[in-house]
């Protein structure tokens, strides 16, 4: 069994890898929901629905999210009606939207809910949502304190974050399953997420972060951040502003409270010793997922090094 | 002014003509709302939306309903998802379901909605929903007892119709401005609608009745019954269920306490003379809207029975 921390579109295209390497249904995949938000009345889940249509091998290709081929004639029709539109929703993906809000107000969790999509879509890999409670992120920029999209979509993750705001998911509680897929597991894997705003969500969730301090289970972090850059989305800049150096290496850094394993491109090779000198067991690989084998040789040496955690000597060796 | 009462597809046809030879800003369309439905967790207001649909210039040409040339992507998404579609909703429809679901969910009234939809959609004539308490028409059937789109949509209008049950609409108050728009105005006109499940439920809600009653302007009515058939929908099957002749006459007679002007086709002008007889004015012309002519050539021919009716000494000579 492995258990995947997971934000949105590097996470999928991880998982895409590791559910062709492992049996899908012993993979528990835990995503943020941090991102989630209303738009006209529906409850979108981004990370969610990013993960499942990525898994279903329905994902748009060029962007990442939504579903390949989708129409936005709702959308275009919304926004004739005045209303505001820049959270792009497309026909299809509306129908995921309409399904899980009808059947949160018939009061089903999130959970339940995700189960029943990951059925009809055929996904068998398990995702679950960190919590069934809501656990809105916010960003503290110049421009104000503003929800996650609002910031990520609307204003194109241009205004500085000062702080990221956790606060809500601090509050929630883990959805069922969440903290046993943690402890009793083979390995958990953070995905190549943006640290702050899609795994900070989900460490933040009321028992998580003592889950993975506390599994026996090896522990492994993908870096997001190549060369200084993060491959998608504003990780790096976001370093930057938040004080850190936007680098391999202040991952590992920022996650070694609970690290066995650290997972980092060849681009960064160089800063592998200092890593591997701080007590982290270091995988230097490619971790551009530009093709299905890039992919699938990520998630197998990824695993490879759990594995070889797991059976060297005191086990995962973990100060923890 | 004239108020006008409207179910659907009949009504809205009917209602082009006459904003073509009444300006529009001075017709108030009262429609029924007892077809109203949640779907997919969205309010639909079928009738109101061919009546919006229709006067925007937009609406379907083929099936009278929905907006021309719309897709259904979104339908189909939820086909997949294991969702009953019998109800058809367009991808560009389905923006018109959001806008007005989100807005009663933020608590603003149907007649709220209906205005602002009218202002977006560029409709100058006056919507407002019979009422906007839930008016569920449901009808009795050998299979039950139904709601009325899954009577009408779902089941094809094939059962037989034994009873209509209105009393949901009996329990309903008119919305803010109904009864004024019936007493204060130069003409009521109830539109080319099923007399039982569009006008109907109309005439249930509080008050309307004895509106309609009392008001001292003329009171007319065309038939949607044209030589013994419904030009469209389920009339004639129904009269003859609910035990009365599918008839031009039986309209009459049905609708006999509140008209002063029975406007019916010249294939049935063989029964004027017996509906003339029982002190209604009668107009025998085209009422077949088979072009723009035709609409206008009826609302006219409405408007001037009316008149004569309203001018004539005695004035609208009724015994109500």
């Amino acid at each position: 069994m492995i258990t995947v921390l997971a934000g949105g579109v590097g996470a999928a295209r991880f998982l895409e890898g590791l559910a062709a390497v492992v049996p899908p249904e012993e993979i528990t995949v835990i995503v943020n929901t941090g991102d989630d938000a209303q738009f006209h009345g529906l409850h979108i889940s981004p990370d969610l629905d990013t993960v499942l249509y990525t898994l279903a091998g329905l994902v748009s290709r060029e962007t990442g999210w939504g579903i390949e081929g989708d129409s936005f004639y709702a959308l275009s029709a919304l926004q004739r009606l005045g209303v505001e539109t820049w959270f792009r929703l497309g026909d299809q993906d509306l129908a995921t939207h309409l399904y899980r809000t009808r059947r949160l107000r018939e009061s089903a969790s999130l959970s339940l809910v995700t189960q029943e999509l990951c059925r009809r879509f055929g996904v068998l890999t398990r995702l679950v949502p960190m919590s069934d409670d809501p656990a809105p992120t916010r960003v503290q920029t110049p421009e104000g304190n503003l929800p996650l999209q609002e910031y990520f979509v609307k204003l194109k993750q241009e205004p500085e974050v000062l702080r990221v705001d956790l606060s809500a998911a601090a509050l929630a509680h883990p959805a069922e399953g969440v903290t046993e897929s943690i402890m009793r597991t083979d390995g958990v894997i953070f995905a190549p997420s943006n640290p702050f705003i899609s795994i900070g969500p989900i460490l933040s969730v009321q028992g998580i972060r003592e889950a993975i301090r506390n599994t026996p289970a090896p522990v492994a972090a993908i870096s997001p951040i190549v060369g200084g850059k993060a491959l998608k989305g504003p990780a790096a800049r976001m370093m930057r502003s938040l004080g850190l150096t936007a680098s391999a290496a202040a991952v590992a850094e920022y996650y070694k409270d609970f690290l066995d394993v650290f997972v980092m491109d060849v681009q960064d090779a160089e800063l592998a010793p200092g890593i591997e000198a701080s007590g982290l067991k270091t995988v230097v690989t490619s971790t551009v997922m530009d093709s299905a084998e890039a992919k699938k040789n990520l998630a197998r040496a990824t695993i490879e090094a759990m594995q070889e955690v797991r059976y060297s000597p005191g086990g995962a060796g973990k100060e923890r």
